[in-house]
């Protein structure tokens, strides 16, 4: 199959370490891309929440997987985390500038899952009805 | 801060289920967004593979995971698996059309790791030097 133009391109711009097991960003994008972290940086793509506000947004995420996620985000510079000195403490977390620029592949790759869903589904169930089982 | 006009626009074709627990994509796509799903893929885009090449050109993938990928790659519909049937058989992966177009967001989320990488770190590197120990 003929790579596209476009395809090419792009792999022509990945870095030369990119397949290299040294490559000093596989460990963060491990961890910065899982599908939490995916959803934590999209669902900020709209302003600033609070934890309870992020918590309630992105269906299905704990308390503490949402926290887990969210000190990987800050450690790696992507959410700011701003604490407002009131009784309680109010957390609010913000993308930083940095965030906000991950966002956009981040976003990409969202749309294209939610445009293909029913496209890998079908590849599946036919997957599945030829395989051989062994 | 502002959502730039593009994120926006990015934040607006999300589909409506993509924070809902139900997102039937969800599991898929944290099968194929792997790091090892994401480098397999980036490295089909210039042409079909034989499994040993694949697993030269990917540092530090081991072959049981390689074959893993592979397996749900192809499961999804990403990924062509072909038999030629010598002795000891041939067999090459390839991208399907399915596969290159999930290849343009996912390369452009490693262009935007690798091109990033030192801002990462560095802000790792802050975080750890002035977090609170406890």
């Amino acid at each position: 199959m003929a790579v596209t133009e476009q395809l090419a391109s792009a792999y022509r711009l990945l870095a030369g370490d990119t397949f290299d097991t040294r490559c000093p960003s596989r460990p963060i994008m491990d961890q910065v891309t899982t599908r939490w972290g995916t959803l934590i940086i999209s669902a900020l793509i709209t302003g600033p929440h609070r934890f309870s506000a992020l918590h309630q947004k992105i269906g299905g995420i704990s308390q503490k997987m949402l926290s887990q996620n969210l000190k990987v985000l800050v450690r790696n510079g992507l959410v700011d985390r701003q604490v407002e000195p009131t009784v309680p403490p109010q957390v609010t977390y913000s993308l930083t500038a940095l965030g906000e620029s991950l966002a956009e592949p981040l976003c990409a790759m969202l749309i294209w899952f939610g445009a293909h869903s029913d496209e890998l589904i079908e590849a599946q169930e036919r997957h599945d009805a030829t395989a051989d089982p062994a």
